[in-house]
């Protein structure tokens, strides 16, 4: 099947997600819409971030994709649902893949989650884990300041370092906890400003590897994989309802797309 | 969905799948059965590993099972397809996570498989690692002495070290290297003496713990968790053709299972 798969975000941070996406999949073709000019949907009440996810994946479904992620755990955490029952093709979150790469890698069962405030109110991660191990003991920190930060497109690290620093302070308090997923597709960019402040003992999970995962793992298991071998004709599509001057320069700063098409477009 | 799933291996090395399994899904009824007797199906003909494995399939399928995990690279390599055609329940091998976990992995692109003689002489792992990303270097290894010392229930770390080393020769000729696939279940049973061989530059990665993800995955997309929330009532039953001591003492030295059921049956 030489459809594309579709990829949806408030932002740039989905961009995470496709690139482990092409990394893994280097066969598959990919089309991202990201809604920067409403971005970000984490402090967003929950009917509106259902309204712009339908205006999103409505636009996606004339590329005739034959799978949509969500690489925006917000999303994920209020529409993954609605879409799986609406849909008639598979759909991949963000949270349970991440959810998942937890559990397998901690071993004191003390996992902390940081996320937007509405994933982090949500409790979609908590969920998730407790209805698979429910021995998990979960904390959850809200981190408003840190897509503001990345979707601004440059930032100063050593700001980064202190706004990291001040946002996961309570953590601290909690020497048990092995394990930190980054419950938000933003935070992969800055993740190594967040292992600096939390510490070698404690692993950084990106739910963006985890995703790419998931996504072949359901390819194959409905034989949807590509068949084009040529790797070299599958550039992806990149569409942004916001300026396509500041993802542009954040698809060349942090990703190694040899190419893609880019356009910016507007939802009707 | 409380039924439980259904595991089988040649013989021991199984239990590596199922400690995982059981530790990432504690909610989760377990039946193992490990064809210990006609250990090991690394050397035997095509066409028994086929009707071996179809024996002990045969026979687990009496435990009304919602899913099947073929815990043995060996019969993945050679009856998984068929498997997955003939059975009404959804049935998952070791080689596809093991190979998405080694994409997930790798940075060179440069990717070794060691295994038995029957899995490496397949090139099941190349394969399925190709047909997910052509621009892969693959190395393939067969080790036909690490699942009779495995199997012999006890060894000597000394010797065992020298084996491994023997056995793994020739990957010192490739550097460009960084991710080694553990293509036998046994053999995360001998993965510390085989990371102090291969050294600290290569991932190696075990089967075992991708295949956890990979079920969980399997799990929630078919929404077929089990949803008695009490882990404790959850202990693995364990079958063997062959010696009850052997399994036990093995069991014993290498696994956690707080307690499980296991006897001795005899295939008719």
């Amino acid at each position: 099947m030489n459809q594309p798969i579709g990829v949806i975000d408030s932002g740039v941070g989905g961009l995470t997600v496709l690139h482990e996406l092409k990394r893994q999949l280097p066969k598959e073709r990919f089309v991202y819409l990201g809604d920067t000019l409403r971005c970000p949907y984490g402090s967003k009440e929950k009917e509106e971030v259902e309204q712009f996810t339908w205006d999103i994946v409505h636009y996606l479904l004339k590329f005739d994709i034959k799978m949509l992620v969500i690489a925006c755990n917000t999303a994920t955490a209020i529409v993954l649902e609605q879409l799986k029952q609406t849909l008639p093709i598979p759909v991949i979150g963000v949270i349970a893949p991440g959810a998942r790469a937890a559990i397998k890698a901690t071993q004191t069962n003390h996992v902390a989650i940081i996320g937007t405030q509405n994933t982090i109110d949500s409790q979609a991660y908590e969920k998730e884990l407790l209805s698979i191990k429910p021995d998990l003991e979960t904390y959850g920190v809200a981190c408003p300041k840190f897509v503001p930060l990345i979707e601004g497109g440059t930032f100063d690290r050593y700001d980064a370092y202190h706004i990291v620093e001040d946002s996961l302070i309570e953590l601290k308090e909690f020497p048990t906890i092995d394990t930190l997923i980054l419950g938000c597709t933003h935070y992969p960019i800055i993740q190594s400003i967040i292992e600096e402040v939390v510490g070698g003992q404690i692993t950084v999970l990106s739910s963006a590897l985890e995703t790419g995962f998931e996504v072949s793992s359901v390819l194959t298991y409905h034989s949807m994989q590509a068949t084009d071998d040529n790797i070299d004709r599958q550039d992806p599509i990149i569409l942004t309802t916001g300026s396509l001057h500041t993802f542009h320069q954040i698809k060349e700063e942090l990703f190694q797309f040899k190419s893609a098409q880019m356009a910016h477009i507007t939802l009707t």
